[in-house]
């Protein structure tokens, strides 16, 4: 995502390349890369402010008004961009300019361990369909589950009839820089199985994008959500996920294995977890420790609960958040992040979460720097809507 | 550091700028750009790699010989470099160029607790000279504090007769990007003392770096220690610090207070912190916890049982690996770092806490991908080095 997300900032005053600027070695490739940047500018200038006009693009990258228009005109041809009614004015019209909603548009599927999940989201980041299909994903093979995956994908691609330019899969799991899902802990039949490889091969695709859920789930919460440059993101469901944005980016790490804040210790005398440990924040404010001991059946049950004010449900999510306090303080006092953002089941129990977690922390956070937990409005789909992300922003990173 | 770290990068095959590529606006000012770049880098070619030619600089940047002998004779002018007496050889002989270990050094000044030290680096990041007087600084002002150091080091200073450029200033505290000191919990009546003002007028220079004591023995471990470019650096003292260096800088978080490892709580029913919470790193594995457990008088003792091999010595030191593997590993669950480095009273400990926490973190590090743990060679005088060593840095990058 960095040369994306870098692209993306190069919207700044002045930021067009003129041809006698160019450094390249030979005239026909200068022109071409030139050309290539220029429409890459104008295409995140007309994403990141929708409506103007070119004149205020020319402004605005320092480009002539001949070249902006050329450019303009080539990527309404391309079906990215589209002009809108201008509205009633003296003198010559200007024409609004936007992404175009029927352009060419992703799908984003997410696999969790007890369903699957699909989305079509457009250029300007509306989701236009979505489905579910409840699943046992952890008794499949992964070639099982990624072919009911493609079925919905297809199904879903169908309903909504807009160009599908890239498909993109979130997993419940460790993914290498590589591709290569090394720990699926809960959902083992699937360790080391090269998704990306089968998932190309199945959709017939060059290439596939295949993360971690919270992974995507935190640049979706970048870029459609919260839109925040700096957070850690902690997602509730079986596991517990978090991604870490830094400077507008997701912080990978070395290896790729970064945010893994689901397996930091929280009780050294808790529950043994799946990853051989003991206490790890997974076990003890995952979604079985919670309704377990809120004495809920499910999700729905836990939050009838608290709002009538159950005092085992109370405790149970008043546990939750103490839990998260200190693996979100953890998390906070190495990297010192100013905001926390829950998702998942974690976003739906945000008004009982939110208030107490954001208590501990500004005991437990040493430079007492302030901390503003967030509550997620993606919710469980951030995940997918990340996924599909990825790709809408290849498309607008790399228009040519 | 960013600027810093981003200049001593540039060293790759071609990076020099020719008068032509240079874009500024006027010429005068574009020549003194070049200049400065072309200088910088000519510097840190000569820092990189010792011991190389005009010829061999020149082709590793892509400047031309002239333009080489030109900028080396400006450094050996203004006292950076020198020439060493080529090696006998056939044919015109070419002398190896070096940084000057008589040019201008630096002094770096650690307050800790109990003692004050400073040292002078020259520019080949050698220490020249180093003094440390027991002190007891949690009872002075910081302006009594600070006074003393700098009375140490005008006497370092004269000693050594090398040219004094700079001098930095290690505390064990969170600094703020601004240099603000806002958390001195071990120096309580330093809390929020402005010691980058307070020491620029002490020493009549305009502006000194100050910045947290573990911070900068990370700094020293990448430039002169370990030399890793991805790490997470940990000592013990009183205090436990911690440095987190990726991608060859260190990264600060957003607010400059990354790295509080110290504060990372590793046992719930464990004992209350002077930062207010209760079980942090520092409370259970600092210096007192460990003496204590251990029943030593101080370290030197704690070594003496440990080596006679004292079962009480060896469990507190079991004890200790323990709750550092578990802070450490929440740290690598979150950041994605392949090494840890031991410093300060850890690096001393090295060989009994190095083993026991390399295992645990096998063990507790979810993605399973490898961790290695180093102890440091600069032991308690990193924080120093580090400070120094930001200002040799800045005089390797901004030469001009």
């Amino acid at each position: 995502m960095t040369d994306l997300e870098g692209q993306a900032q190069h919207v700044t005053r002045g930021a067009g390349i003129r041809a006698g600027q160019e450094r390249g070695p030979g005239a026909p490739a200068g022109q071409r890369t030139i050309r290539r940047h220029n429409r890459g500018l104008v295409l995140s200038q007309i994403a990141a402010a929708p409506g103007q006009t070119r004149v205020q693009i020319a402004g605005a990258t320092g480009l002539t008004r001949a070249t902006i228009s050329a450019l303009v005109d080539d990527l309404i041809a391309s079906n990215l961009v589209i002009e809108r009614r201008p509205a009633p004015a003296r003198g010559r019209p200007a024409c609004p300019l936007h992404l175009n909603p029927d352009g060419p548009a992703a799908i984003g599927i997410e696999i969790k361990v007890d369903r699957t999940s699909a989305c079509v989201l457009d250029l300007t980041g509306v989701v236009r369909d979505r489905r579910t299909i409840d699943v046992d994903n952890s008794a499949s093979t992964p070639k099982a589950g990624l072919r009911r995956s493609c079925q919905l994908a297809s199904a879903l691609a169908a309903s909504v009839r807009l160009p599908v330019a890239g498909i993109a899969l979130a997993v419940p799991g460790l993914v290498s820089a590589d591709g290569q899902v090394f720990e699926t802990p809960n959902l083992p039949g699937w360790n080391g199985a090269d998704l990306r490889r089968l998932l190309a091969g199945m959709t017939g695709r060059d290439s596939v994008t295949v993360d971690n859920e919270a992974n995507l789930a935190a640049l979706a919460e970048r870029w459609y959500g919260i839109r925040s440059t700096d957070f850690i993101y902690v997602s509730g469901d079986v596991g517990v996920g978090g991604g870490v944005v830094f400077g507008g980016e997701l912080f990978r790490g070395v290896r790729g294995f970064a945010g893994e804040i689901g397996h930091v210790q929280v009780d050294p005398a808790g529950p043994v977890c799946g990853c051989g440990n003991r206490g790890c924040l997974e076990q003890v404010a995952g979604k079985a420790a919670l309704l377990q001991s809120a004495a809920a059946a499910d999700e729905d049950e836990l939050c009838r609960h608290a709002r009538a004010g159950s005092r085992r449900a109370l405790a149970a999510l008043t546990r939750a958040a103490g839990a998260l306090a200190v693996a979100v303080s953890a998390a906070l006092n190495i990297a010192d992040l100013p905001m926390v953002v829950l998702g998942g089941l974690y976003a739906r129990l945000g008004e009982w979460l939110a208030e107490p977690l954001a208590a501990q922390l500004s005991l437990r956070v040493v430079s007492r720097a302030p901390v503003e937990v967030r509550v997620s409005d993606l919710g469980t789909e951030a995940a997918m809507i990340g996924a599909a992300g990825c790709v809408i922003r290849h498309i607008l990173a790399s228009a040519d």
